[in-house]
């Protein structure tokens, strides 16, 4: 029964050839030939990973869709459909649930992603959205964890942080920042961009090495770092974040290094792929910044700069506020 | 972070070639060329479609999937992957977490199903377990509920009422029944078992009109027939009934044609290529038995018997419980 419950997507420009509607038990789509398949899933909680007064319906959508694709992205792969299910507590208005679905069709829609249908089902607590994500990749062009190799640069796309410092705002920090930056912020955290052309665009650069930051550099560049048998160095002044973050957060290395949910990706690769990677980089895409390195041995230190002083790890707060 | 939370299934005889592990930001491997990528996505919620003290978490974790792999079955489709997500509360015991995974392995090894991945969250409410199955088929092969014409006989795959006798008794019914009905019941309703064999069975033999019980034969046999711009019409007497259903429940129609959970499948085919279908069924699958026909018009109509009179349509209780 699972198909008949969320409405399909507009036709996108890439999306894929669908030869059984979600209508039916399940729906039918033809992939294309000689790729990977390549499938996630995600679940967004209300109480764990979002709350109901800090989003709309739509905006959580767009979110709980982003955050598959984000694992998408970290792959290099193209995204083509996505299941959902809301499980929803019966006081749970028809508007609501219709604009949640509606913000999963218009995040797919932007991207070229069919919304192949789901479940939708009561639930006696908070609200739950669990997305599932399938794209395809060259299978020799997917971008791997444990693809990198002592001496590789560690890079990261777009800016760390803001994610996180929205996160703060929306907890009541009163840190001082410009409405801009706020609008920014926040939506860096209501509202965020999976690096989809990012990551294609690393793989077609040739870096094989990449995850994305859903649980913050510190955590995820120790996932890569485990991952290929090596360790990672950070340097701190390397990294790309807002100067409104240094100047609204004295603890800002925390959001930078330990903030998740900025859905950056993180590469790692030789020093001459990634200069070529960055000469190379499509306008428009967020961009690269180096900010460490793997090296030889196992862990993860924080330096000020390349070959600077050691520094100590800040704490890091869970993704999760509950 | 998807694809780090749930352990590899073990590689069963079929299972797909998997490029990169579920450690990674997701799962990738490599689909058999020329065939339609068949997908759904289905949720069991606590306290809506299951309750603990009626099951055990490995059987939940298999009957999670097998949920999934009913709509696979009515697609006439052969599993590949699977991914999950297990919403659980904070007082939920590490042991129950590992045997819903290892009951999600369990039911996926048996059919060359990969379990690749998916989401472990907290939740402040209700166990759920929402599991997206992705499978091939032949594109021309494919199991559609539009795919009936007026004149059609329908069909369904083994027996009905089972399940929601197994219901009735969790729910305390003191129907009077032998312990192996009982615990035939009792199975029916807990671990279902998809009807994958029979689905391919249904399309070599040429059918191309199906669809599976979830939801019983009244609901699904009237979705089949709107799907194909038909009336359908059920013979009351042909239903495929344990003896002991009639026996135990006075009111055992509403329960063979009302209750949900079988997971059987429903087939519409002209009569010719239904007999021949029966007459090559393979041995081992659950028996094909004719239960009425696809008419010109629209709606649904009970007649005790091919030609009879007409009965009222039984009252169907939701498939929830809750």
């Amino acid at each position: 029964m699972a198909a008949a419950s969320l409405a399909q997507a507009p036709a996108g420009t890439d999306a894929p050839a669908v030869l059984v509607d979600p209508g039916d038990d399940a729906a039918a789509w033809l992939p294309p030939p000689g790729l990977a398949v390549v499938q996630t899933q995600d679940a967004l909680v209300e109480g764990i990973d979002f709350r109901r007064d800090w989003t709309t319906p739509h905006a959580l959508g767009m979110r709980a869709l982003a955050v598959a694709l984000s694992d998408l992205a970290a792959m290099g792969a193209q995204p083509h459909t996505c299941l959902a299910t809301v499980c929803a507590p019966a006081a749970t208005v028809a508007d609501d649930l219709l604009a949640i679905q509606l913000g999963i069709l218009d995040a797919a829609a932007g991207v070229g992603c069919r919304l192949l249908g789901g479940d939708v089902s009561a639930i006696a607590g908070p609200l739950v959205v669990d997305v599932s994500a399938t794209g395809s990749a060259e299978p020799a062009r997917l971008l791997r964890r444990d693809a990198g190799h002592p001496g590789d640069l560690l890079a990261v796309t777009g800016v760390l942080g803001r994610a996180a410092a929205g996160l703060r705002l929306l907890d009541g920090d009163r840190a001082v920042v410009d409405a801009p930056t706020r609008t920014c912020w926040l939506q860096a955290q209501l509202a965020p961009r999976p690096r989809l052309a990012e990551g294609r665009a690393l793989a077609a650069a040739g870096i094989g090495c990449a995850g994305d930051l859903s649980d913050g550099l510190l955590v995820d560049s120790g996932r890569i770092a485990a991952a290929s048998g090596c360790a990672a160095v950070l340097w701190l002044e390397a990294l790309p974040v807002d100067a409104a973050l240094k100047d609204a957060f004295a603890g800002w290395p925390e959001l930078a290094l330990g903030g998740g949910e900025d859905f950056e990706l993180l590469a790692a690769a030789p020093a001459g792929v990634l200069t070529a990677a960055q000469a190379s980089w499509p306008a428009g895409l967020a961009p690269l910044s180096v900010v460490g390195r793997l090296a030889e041995g196992t862990g993860l230190r924080l330096l000020d700069r390349d070959g600077g002083r050691a520094l100590p790890l800040p704490a890091v707060r869970s993704r999760h506020f509950a």
